[in-house]
């Protein structure tokens, strides 16, 4: 099991929220997402590591930005 | 045809607006409703006039308040 920790800007709402935590969570292998608003903490939980890529592409997708 | 324009707190992003059009569209004789999330500005275009309580209840149920 793989735990990494991102920091995803422009999230404002609950809204946002589940936005992002529906798309990185449809990457496979991701077993679980938790999203911390206030300060954009985006913690994921997998079976294997995960890219950068993967991420990043999956928070895009949601409409927001990774930090780099 | 009854046109009312309306201040709605709370709303956030895009995310905010879709919840605040969908559930004030849902209103009987709601012909369309204008979100402008920067002013937080909602004009409802009717049938015919619409109880500032109908507007109320369905602003509360999205997740936000309007503005007394």
């Amino acid at each position: 099991m793989s735990q990494a920790t991102y920091t995803v800007q422009g999230m404002t709402c609950g809204h946002c929220v589940n936005s992002v935590t529906e798309e990185v969570g449809q990457i496979d292998g991701v077993q679980q997402v938790d999203v911390d608003l206030t300060t954009g903490l985006v913690t994921v939980t997998s079976e294997q590591d995960l890219s950068d890529d993967a991420i990043r592409a999956a928070v895009t997708e949601a409409g927001y930005q990774l930090a780099s």
